[in-house]
């Protein structure tokens, strides 16, 4: 099942840079998603949990990620993994995610190759992002490499496409670059993509809109909403970007 | 730190596979594995922990993983997590594995580049294993692409180990194909390999060793050596087959 197009919010919990009210108070990465999920839940097109910043507590972590995950309820739910090993393995990832987490979709990585992610695309009603161009400085390393005649990142879409159940297959596609993000809407101008970069990372939220144009996605903001404000008035801020955020993403 | 060449015995709890005195008990898992690691632990040159086997299971799940890991306590310890995302996100992982798990390496997949690979470099006196050349079909994919003159494993090889203490690299290079193997130690002479792929993926033991050479290198057996009988006796039979295998592994 695609999402609604417009803005994800990204509950990336950075125990660190908690607004002032919530740090070192007991479950606090806990209470403040819990508080951003009501306060933006109206302007969110879907949530995307990423799933390190939970795993890096251990089980309190854990607890919190299945907390925060019934805290989104009926929202759409992408869980940011990037999982991706031996089909087996494979298979026992996505029963983590869309069976004990129940999202409604998981990012993928692509590197091993189509038994990698055929056991994420099994599931019925789910969906795949594969990581396709991604909005960090090292995807200038692999994921643009000239292979026959097209970068990586291409073929590795091309060849995700022709996979079983495809249909449930969507690209992360960064957004640091609205002229590269042109041209790979271009070549898929139907499949959904999960755009992610935009705010802290450098994406400027019109010119990634327009650089979209009409395909199917979902744009991204984590610490470009999350962090801006350090007092007691933070989840109004929140509320207030968010807002601001959806009506930029979801104008058209 | 780099692990003694050898056996590494793959701690791959899939519950359904247990053998049968231990199959539908509390604790399933948990009391396999603990008793697994006490039969092998003189064979085994380090474990291999596949976090998807534990995460399959929840809150449950977790608590084994963790108590599995206790339970090696001093032998060298493989996180099999395959991790990688934007820099901040990888440094939450690593923290994850490296602190929490209190692992001595970990699994890395390699499409996001550098600064995906780099936090886990980091980490002083941990090994960070990089996807190579994988042992499942969907290798033929990408991997094997050509990129300038050479196949994509090997650039993203030869580009690692130009990264921030690439002294800490390793490589996963499957066992599939002698004669591959046999080819990417040549390229690499110095590099710890772990070599996946042995048994239920069709690798044999004695080609695989003959074909790694004196590289460093940790051979690793799951299945094929977990799920070998289903008696009371599993338990000696298991240790009994990593003896026969750590020393076909370590006979140079």
């Amino acid at each position: 099942m695609i999402p609604p197009s417009g803005l994800c919010v990204g509950l990336d919990l950075d125990r660190d840079k908690l607004p002032a009210p919530y740090r070192g108070q007991p479950d606090d990465m806990q209470r403040f998603a819990v508080d951003v999920i009501d306060a933006v839940r109206p302007y969110a097109a879907c949530f995307k949990i990423n799933v390190a910043f939970y795993e890096k507590y251990g089980h309190v972590g854990i607890d919190a990620l299945y907390a925060v995950r019934e805290h989104c309820t009926t929202s759409y739910v992408i869980l940011d993994a990037k999982r991706g090993d031996i089909g087996n393995t494979s298979a026992a990832y996505a029963t983590a995610g869309f069976a004990d987490l129940r999202a409604d979709a998981i990012t993928v990585a692509p590197y091993m190759g189509r038994d990698s992610v055929e056991p994420f695309l099994a599931w019925e009603a789910k969906m795949v992002y594969i990581l396709g161009l991604t909005s960090n400085p090292g995807s200038q390393d692999f994921q643009r490499l000239d292979v026959g005649g097209m970068p990586l990142y291409e073929r590795v879409m091309r060849t995700s496409l022709t996979w079983q159940r495809s249909a449930d297959v969507g690209f992360v596609v960064g957004a640091t670059s609205p002229k590269e993000l042109a041209h790979v809407r271009g070549l898929f101008p139907e499949v959904p993509f999960l755009i992610p970069g935009i705010g802290t990372q450098g994406g400027d939220a019109a010119q990634t809109l327009e650089a979209n144009g009409n395909g199917p996605a979902v744009f991204n903001v984590s610490r470009g909403l999350l962090y801006i404000d350090d007092s007691a008035a933070c989840i109004d801020s929140i509320a207030a970007e968010a807002r601001r955020l959806s009506s930029l993403l979801t104008s058209r």
